[in-house]
């Protein structure tokens, strides 16, 4: 079933103040919410409701606490996030580091004691939006392997790219795993193989095998041992940056509450690139996009371009949903 | 055989004075090099001295010119960089990025018209050696098929994170496809399969058999679809904070020259972090450390883990190098 942007939007809002945020911030969650579930990463958004309503009931996220400026240095900001809804106060650091931007040409708030803050790339977006490139990261619980080790002491650790485009912005929202536990699990359901190697069987051998991956909990570093020195690269950068909790200290007693972030914006306008960033972002998607395919009707995309097809899909026709998990929501 | 550190300087700074660098530029530019050399990394020291010293006959590289400021926006600045050798450039860039972070906390420098910085992670070293966490990055040649496509439209470009750490400073500087020409190419001259996935055979598959590899020119990108638009990202963002040439301007009539670099250093001691990352940055690596291995007698390596083993073996043993072409540099 497709259930409309304002609709969806209206039912968030509904259960968010019953949940008992004040005004803005329930319509600042719903738009965020519906906004990612309009990009079609229902995983973040539709399907995270609960495990997002739980931490509120476990206390872990506190819904009336906001951001605390530490410690500021001209273009750079430190922010306590006092466990504050982690969407809500990665949306004001972005908006804070893209008010630095704007000032000095760049800025950079490094966050600590926050929360997930579900889809990364909504940051990304709104970076772009206000016409500044930015790179944000975040460290995550200890959940991969590092490279050589089939023990999990390294976060999957997101990490996030943007560029400001008028035809559609370039943002690129990527975790250091090979393939995210969502897509691992749907494969195993469907009893389907991964494309590539996506995690270790019981026996430490790299396998495709998303059920055997769901069984160890092993999922593969994208790239293997590069996205493990990536993802311990984020680790060390956001909690140094922020005097954060590192990865190590997310697991217990904290159950992934209390992260470190970081985010970077350049403001295109003040650095005076617009003008030929303009005309160069669309020579480079033009060159990608000419790239000859390897299948006969495929076609290369740039990072955001599908959502940006998703987006105006489920724009006109409705956000699809699973018909089970909207009931609950509307029951809630 | 093995070369003493001073003896192979003072053989790089014999050739780089008789090549009409000045005294300054022939001593950096012999320390530049030894210092890779002694790292273990001969792919960009001892075996691309003829490439780097063609590319000077060739005119693409101006020994004699400098870098020149554009733009200055506080913590930001542009610089042209004329075309002088890229590590130089890129030494210059990194060096005002840590005075940049020294002065305001962060520090970014985005140059435009450089040349191949030689090996990455070097001004990752450099930065961490003023106690600075950095990320650089920088766009190439297109020698690398975007996810989906078979046809050379994106850089295999760069990116290179570092952490200071008193007892070894952790460095990440890695390519965005998965093996490295100069991997593919010894493996294909021992007729030896990459560990990985590593290309594309003739007919589009993707293959772990070098030299197929080779034949197509086709390597794959880091993570598949991750590295193809991690190295899109690091394109557009270079290119368009510095003022320069994209990736599809730098192969033709470029040659791979007047590439486009970014350098980003954070001063922890100005950002009033030294004291709590210093003990931060421990505990993370002892952490990781920890990690069960995955063969018996293995190990989990922070990135620059080994790096540091060799340059210390290299320093008490000599560099090994390989003679004849050792025999060669002597007779230049």
């Amino acid at each position: 079933m497709r259930i409309f942007f304002s609709d969806m939007y209206q039912e968030f809002y509904r259960i968010f103040k019953k949940t008992g945020f004040i005004e803005d911030k329930a319509q600042l969650c719903a738009k965020l919410f519906t906004e990612t579930s309009l990009d079609g990463v229902q995983s973040h958004s539709v399907h995270r409701l609960n495990f997002f309503l739980d931490y509120i009931n476990k206390g872990y996220v506190k819904i009336h606490n906001e951001p605390e400026l530490i410690a500021e240095f001209g273009s750079f900001e430190r922010w306590e996030g006092n466990l504050a809804p982690g969407n809500l106060n990665a949306w004001f650091s972005m908006n804070r580091a893209i008010e630095l931007a704007l000032t000095y040409g760049m800025g950079c708030v490094a966050i600590r004691n926050t929360n997930h803050w579900m889809r990364g790339g909504t940051y990304g977006w709104q970076a772009a939006d206000a016409n500044c490139c930015a790179v944000c990261f975040a460290n995550t619980i200890p959940n991969m392997p590092p490279w050589g080790s089939i023990d999990r002491k390294v976060g999957n650790n997101p990490i996030v790219f943007a560029v400001p485009r008028k035809e559609g912005h370039i943002v690129l929202d990527m975790a250091t795993s090979m393939f995210s536990y969502g897509q691992i699990e749907s494969h195993a359901q469907r009893r389907e193989s991964l494309p590539f190697h996506g995690g270790y069987d019981s026996e430490g051998n790299i396998t495709d095998d998303a059920v055997e991956i769901m069984k160890t909990g092993l999922p593969l570093p994208m790239g293997y041992w590069k996205g493990s020195g990536l993802a311990l690269m984020i680790d060390l950068i956001s909690s140094a940056l922020s005097d954060g909790n590192p990865t190590h200290n997310l697991l217990k007693p904290r159950d992934q509450h209390g992260v470190s972030q970081v985010f970077i914006a350049f403001g295109m306008d003040k650095l005076q690139c617009s003008a030929y960033a303009d005309t160069l972002v669309n020579e480079i998607i033009d060159f990608v996009h000419t790239a000859k395919p390897l299948q006969k009707d495929g076609k290369v995309y740039y990072p955001g371009e599908r959502t940006l097809n998703t987006r105006k899909e489920n724009l006109e026709k409705g956000i699809p949903v699973d018909e089970e998990i909207w009931k609950k929501i509307i029951a809630m």
